[in-house]
């Protein structure tokens, strides 16, 4: 689960305090809005927002025209994906409920069982649980899709860049009857070179992992097929009847802001969002990469340059998570416990235990104590038990 | 469906334009909060409410504090359910959300068949839709709670004000094994008069109806268990990783500005929503009832009055529906839809097609276009077809 692990680091880290790596709170993001100062600020009167409708002459009647407006603006400036209009955008609580609203509209109750859903290890860890939580006779998770072998239909996840490994990704089974959802909430450039414009059926983005507003829970799909939009938005009006306006509004307005200063030539632009983000990424993936071939305990993985369409130079990837492979086979989650550093293992990830994840996303001051007590850590044995 | 006929009516109504009473939309209210001006304007800096996390301490981690105290406050001030520092608040993305939150924490997977849920007809048009459309194998709807009479565990729903026919509730089946949740989205002084504290294990509210603001998506469960509790926040992280921060935060602003309101004796006090609303509501019913009594086509619930311990008077109830029984056995919806005003039939809510639902918390002008083309409708025949 996502959240069961997630105590919160206190205000003062002390020397033996616990630090949390296993959630993917993207609170480093936090000084960058601070000094944005006011440019974000959102005033909402007491007397706005009140109707369950946002637009209703749009298929997805809950969404505000802003939101809709600056989504497919940020796509347009970026570059990541294409959102021109004749494809549909569905707003959700989050991308997992999105996922969910896929799940229902990519299935049917009248197959006589339930479709399989796969993801290619190691594969995002809610998603399981959230395929199978409910026991639905819709779907069902089919586990590793390097392993399915069934005939019929299918859903496959294709997450990309991948959390946890940060890979760039393809679809994996290519069957007949194959339905394939994009979750492309990490393909923006502070993490990945923006090598084209996706263009797939049904894409999945949020915001959390966009601009780091997580608290927001607010998400977007980009959809080609009609009948799949209907279904969805259907599912979001019987799971909430709609989406909340107050994180809808806040988010255009921020998603404008990021598009404005992306726009800006002038001589006194801004550093924008994504560049700050890559430049921190970039700064704490080189320590990273040094403390871990300096102690030999650890591996990481390796990421091709690439050249960047949006910042128009090659750049590395930079992705949001670290996952960190102990060369001796050891369980890695469990070694890092010991030193005080809560992450999230490799087993919840389809894969085996001397993976582990680690979020790189953290405020500096966390960021830095998890380098200390990584460095500190020595090869084999001193009474760890495994 | 709660929202498929939910065309927007035009701005200017014109004398043959489509009027929508089929939904709750509760706009009455938006003039109240217009009056009140700047007092419930929220401020939301760029960054702020970043994090997933909104209070780690509490069992219900995504719970933003100011909330948690706003509504057992108001509850407090209102009088009309116990919300005491031993009950556990949970959040939801409306009602709607914790409703199916509930169905999951109360039931279980190492059950040999998924619980039975039902309420008394006339119930709420969403709860079968609601508890069916994902083909749960942990609960499935069934049906009436006055033919119910399956051994076992089941849950039922007392609805309390009933939607849609208003009336006061108390469950039906009563027997070993039963599960209940009340809703008492209704249960407020604008409706109904205040008569007990309510104190059930499990009681829901929601945001929208207290207070018109439907596009925030916020309602909370009080709960008393704290198994079902926890069950209920592993449900909605799995279904959304919590609810908007936004919403919640602005939600607190403006409950905590009612009970400041209730609390104030002043000599320059302002009039409270709780007054406003069941003044806009018994004038409103005082003048339906006229129309419905002089044309001699329809019939109407009758309410007891009764002591409301929050206004400290006998009050009349006057539900947010009002629910229109056709005295010749015609269907209601069809004849009513015929004078261009859309209405939600019996049939969805469980009886016979002879009942519609009709929304009380419409605009005035709408309101009192609705009452001028019911005036016109007279007795039997005139070329409609049933």
């Amino acid at each position: 689960s996502v959240m069961s692990s997630g105590k919160k680091t206190p205000a003062t880290l002390s020397s033996d305090s616990v630090i949390n790596f296993a959630r993917g709170d993207p609170t480093m993001y936090h000084s960058y809005w601070s000094k944005l100062g006011d440019r974000c600020t959102m005033v909402i009167p007491g007397n706005d927002l009140m109707s369950y409708f946002s637009d209703a002459g749009n298929l997805c009647w809950f969404l505000m025209p802003e939101l809709d407006h600056a989504v497919r603006r940020l796509h347009r400036v970026v570059g990541n994906a294409v959102a021109d209009d004749d494809r549909f955008i569905v707003v959700g609580t989050g991308s997992t409920q999105l996922f969910q609203a896929l799940l229902y509209a990519l299935s049917s109750p009248d197959e006589p069982e339930p479709i399989s859903v796969v993801a290619a290890a190691p594969f995002y860890s809610s998603y399981p649980e959230e395929t199978e939580f409910l026991r639905s006779g819709l779907y069902k998770w089919a586990g590793d899709a390097y392993s399915f072998d069934k005939d019929g239909p299918y859903i496959e996840v294709v997450t990309s860049p991948n959390n946890p490994d940060g890979a760039i990704r393809e679809a994996v089974v290519n069957r007949e009857g194959g339905k394939l959802v994009y979750d492309l909430a990490y393909y923006w450039p502070q993490y990945t070179p923006i090598t084209h414009r996706a263009d797939y059926d049904v894409m999945l983005f949020t915001f959390s992992k966009a601009t780091g507003h997580a608290g927001s829970r607010i998400g977007w799909a980009i959809v080609k097929n009609k009948e799949v939009a209907t279904k969805m938005v259907k599912f979001i009006e019987l799971s909430s009847i709609g989406v909340s306006k107050e994180s809808q509004l806040r988010a255009a307005k921020i998603l404008g802001v990021i598009s404005d200063d992306c726009q800006d030539s002038g001589p006194n632009k801004e550093e924008t969002l994504f560049e700050y983000g890559q430049r921190l990424l970039s700064e704490r993936w080189e320590r990273l990469r040094e403390v871990v071939e300096r102690n030999g305990v650890f591996s990481l993985p390796k990421y091709p340059q690439d050249y960047c369409n949006f910042s128009g130079k090659y750049t590395d990837p930079s992705p949001a998570f670290a996952w960190l492979r102990s060369k001796e086979g050891l369980n890695c989650d469990n070694l890092l416990r010991e030193h005080n550093i809560v992450t999230r293992g490799g087993t919840t990830f389809g894969v085996g235990s001397k993976y582990t994840r680690i979020s790189m996303l953290s405020p500096d001051e966390e960021f830095n104590l998890f380098l200390e007590r990584l460095s500190a850590i020595k090869g084999t044995g001193k009474g760890n038990c495994y």
